[in-house]
């Protein structure tokens, strides 16, 4: 089977299982883990963050980020098509009380002033006040998007002038950093908070990392044992984390351009069924008409792809497939959309 | 003083008042109160509902009507200038676990589309589920703007489609109303729920009601009470709101040749400053530098207005105002603005 | 019909009709409402507390008077048959995500020592901090019992010396008050915040007042919006609030006389169906194999009563009966008890 | 160091390491982790249930179990020192709205009579009603107190009678059922729902599962989903879980011998400072005045205890501390509070 559903379908290798076999572990519910601790010391410098905090799924480190800078009543502002407003179950609320407004986009592209234009402060007690500004990046349902960082400056700088908190959702920060070229500490100067998925692109079996001051990790701490997630001896999933770092985040951009491979695949066959230009990642979205039935087939010829709507089809590149898979993949699709 | 703040800031009449004193009343919290039934029975009847709740907000009609259809997790969408975003405190996430997404307008007019192309529903246990769509009408933010009868027909027909609930926030309808030439139990047929203040244009002191099913109607009695709003012998208020139905509906156009006469008499003398084709209800928006002085300066003059931003004002008529002094009231704002 | 059910269900008399005909009333959302003002003066100063809000319902006054002291995660502790316990619906847990732990007591009777046993504080992040305990006084599950003082003033410098606030449920604290003899701000003293309800002994149609530091209310009141609960024109209730408080207080002490009278008249017919001993303030408790029965058929006979529990039914009297009607009610009783 | 702060500092062996290493794992957010699901189906036949859920904490298994129970409003009721009462950060509150009341308990040991007391059922529109019951068991806070079977059975048959839903956090059952000879089936038939930890005494690094019905599992995902905690090749641990049932579940009384141990040396020296007859499975409270210095004093020495209160120690045996080095750890202890 060639798996393109997400890439968070990717399993550890033998190497990260070693590792992971091999981590000292210790209570991180009392702080003591020495492979959890080595991990978000790591992951904190990446970003030029005071401190970590190791959470069990992205969705969480998003709902500890949001929740840090969005008191109950407050607001937080975001994509309509952001994973925190349409994947998380609406946790944000449900969970934390915390409201929400959403700007619209093409792809899931930022524009700044989009976003900025809705910020409502100082408006007294009677108006919700805007607490917190989210982005994306890169953009999961706009296709694997890639903000352009200009504009993530200008979110930044705007937010800040007008005294409200961001956010990053970076689960696939590094496929946009290894696109822009931009370090993480360059994102990390620009969000109050970010979030990096371990477990997607970088091939950890389980983990998401939540980055921010040590004043804020430590509140996170706690709100993250009333979310029912303070894991004991979690040392054996970080030492998959620091392993994907070590060997995973360099190797991206492989998953890029098997991405286009397959894209290319597909257009060589059916010109214009995927918008070449938009497959800057390891997403591809594909236009086809009656979707489930050809994942059906698809998945019949050993190719699993996600649908995403009545005519679109969703592919993902990862570790665990090389560029002549998802190019072979790619001429499947083609065949079946031809047939 | 001319209080042309917000048509929240009427008073009772002495008839009003009268009425209120000689009403029969009993213990709402049993549902024997008899006044607060002939209040309920007969708004549920103007819209063409079995039955009706008497709140003693519009914000709380509102928090009900959309908690009636949105689970904790699930979604409500609006537009994100609706009231229920921005200026009721976040309460139905706070309260309920609601979450939100919204969709952008110009000055708050409905287009169905916009609104119907964020519905995500069938989604399977990964995203959140459009529970609820919701409008206002008028909307207040976007200076009474009436929404088009023929966009929210195609509003309820798609959410019907597509399973989706819908809530019409209607704290101005009898405003929306008296332009359309449409009656209540028109907009009653197509929306589940439906909130009509009583407080605003209709000139009562406290109250608000919301119509749904019978079914509805004993749920929301529960959650009132959860809220902590199951008041006791409401019935002297009730009979403000039945002796605003019956008194005060049929003058509210008044209210709105006031604004455009309030309008015309800042545009006579400077022209533009308030977009006339905009003021076809009670609600003048006028574009003012340097906006909170020169309402502190009209304060001085007798007039009270609001200040939406910097550079924006914003003047409501009502039954406590002739449209003489609302015109003299543009005069002097004119002038103001000119000084 | 001798209505018993509940010292809820008093009406306004004429003179309080006039009294609320004759108010001076303005928008209290913007805090413009004169005659809402003068009463939380009032309230204030009764209590020697700096500030008041008034609200639509005591169950409102409780939930804003624990809010003020738990932030979410935190813990109130009560008894276990407090009415923020059970019959507020939940609402503490609901809206605003309080946690509660309860003790147990006979017939409501705080026992000052068993309470404190309770508190957790100073606990690290890995347990609930115990944020506020709370009284009620009278305890109307247990019958209308009056809180012993110096037991209230044990609490009170318990909860002080363990930084742990207090909050004062005063439902019926005039009842309280009338059989202690303290003045209400002797209770005051010992509280942090303390809700006072006007509709019922007092006899007022709607309202309760919180009292508290400026500071509190000043949250409360933005807590109060968010519950959908800021109401306009008020001041027609706050009239009846403030004419309960010049003509109903003083009499309240009727209504403990009127209590015992029907308790009497049982007695004398069944002795030991009441126990004489726990009627001190204006609820009876009564002893009634298949009290579903009785109290069907006494509604046939002319009075209502409320049945607690298969076996219990219970009596409150109030200020639109006499003593004579209770007495007779009474007798009513016993000879339904007897038949 | 001997570590006997808790049962959870457990670190994973070589064999349990090695399972983790050679397991097969998938993205158990799509439900394709092939060891999860045997994790899950072996733990839910040995209760006797349709299904399981795998959850990254006792909290969180435990916040879903009441969580399915408990809709938004209604009360779960559990001992005033249960876990999920006083260690889970009042996240039932918070998350989900569940209200709580609690009964009092000699050592956490249930008294189901006390408890059934508490249930407050078909109260009409006014009242919370009870949704759930909540039992411990072995009683963390209470010492390890092992809950009289018969006492369960009595709750369990109450509450069916009432049609009140129950939930076992069964985080130490093991160690229960090691001392009672029951089986886990035998707690599963009295159960609607149980949590069983697999990273105390079981001594798997990360884990526990909640059994249910599969419709109740399915119910439970999506809100493990809200909560954050959809975690995706999630079949390292359970491996680990697995490994943990097939290897610690047999040993898991020796641990109670080496609890015993530790008292009696204790109480060889200084009579009475433990209760002997509350040592029946691996927690011994010990009373220890100045305990935090005694605590510090301990570490110095290499033993590690908890300090429970200002003269209350706690030691926990376990699967990485031998009966020996209990010995000796409570021949230290004793010694230092010897002085």
């Amino acid at each position: 089977m060639t798996d393109l559903r997400s890439d968070t379908v990717t399993r550890p290798s033998a190497d990260m299982l070693a590792a992971m076999a091999g981590a000292r572990v210790g209570d991180d519910v009392y702080g003591e883990d020495p492979t959890v601790a080595l991990l978000e010391q790591r992951v904190a410098e990446l970003f030029g963050k005071e401190d970590a905090l190791f959470c069990a799924t992205g969705s969480l480190a998003n709902q500890l980020g949001v929740w840090l800078h969005t008191p109950p009543g407050t607001e937080v502002l975001c994509d309509a098509q952001a994973h925190i407003a349409r994947a998380e179950m609406g946790g944000h609320a449900a969970n934390a009380g915390v409201t929400m407004r959403t700007w619209q986009s093409v792809r899931g592209r930022l524009v700044a002033d989009d976003a900025l234009a809705l910020v409502a402060v100082d408006c007294g007690p009677y108006l919700v006040e805007t607490a917190c500004l989210e982005v994306e990046d890169t953009h999961n349902f706009g296709g694997g998007t890639v903000q352009d960082f200009d504009e993530l400056r200008k979110l930044s700088e705007g937010a800040r002038a007008l005294g409200v908190a961001t956010h990053l959702d970076g689960a696939r920060l590094a496929n946009a950093a290894a696109v822009t070229g931009r370090s993480f500490d360059e994102y990390g100067a620009l969000f109050d908070t970010v979030s990096l998925c371990l477990s997607k692109g970088l091939g950890a079996p389980v983990g998401s990392v939540l980055v921010g001051t040590a004043e804020q990790m430590a509140r996170a701490r706690v709100q993250r044992k009333r979310l029912g997630a303070g894991w004991r001896q979690a040392g054996v999933l970080a030492a998959a984390g620091l392993h994907a770092l070590d060997h995973n985040l360099g190797r991206i951009a492989d998953d890029h351009l098997a991405a286009r491979a397959l894209a290319e695949a597909i257009n060589s066959v059916r010109p214009g069924t995927v918008d070449q230009e938009s497959v800057v990642t390891n997403i591809v979205l594909v236009d086809a008409p009656d979707a489930p039935s050809v994942a059906a087939r698809l998945r019949e010829r050993g190719v699993l792809v996600s649908v995403l709507g009545p005519s679109a089809l969703r592919a993902v590149t990862h570790l665990d497939v090389t560029a002549a898979q998802c190019a072979e993949a790619g001429a499947l699709i083609a065949a079946e959309l031809a047939g």
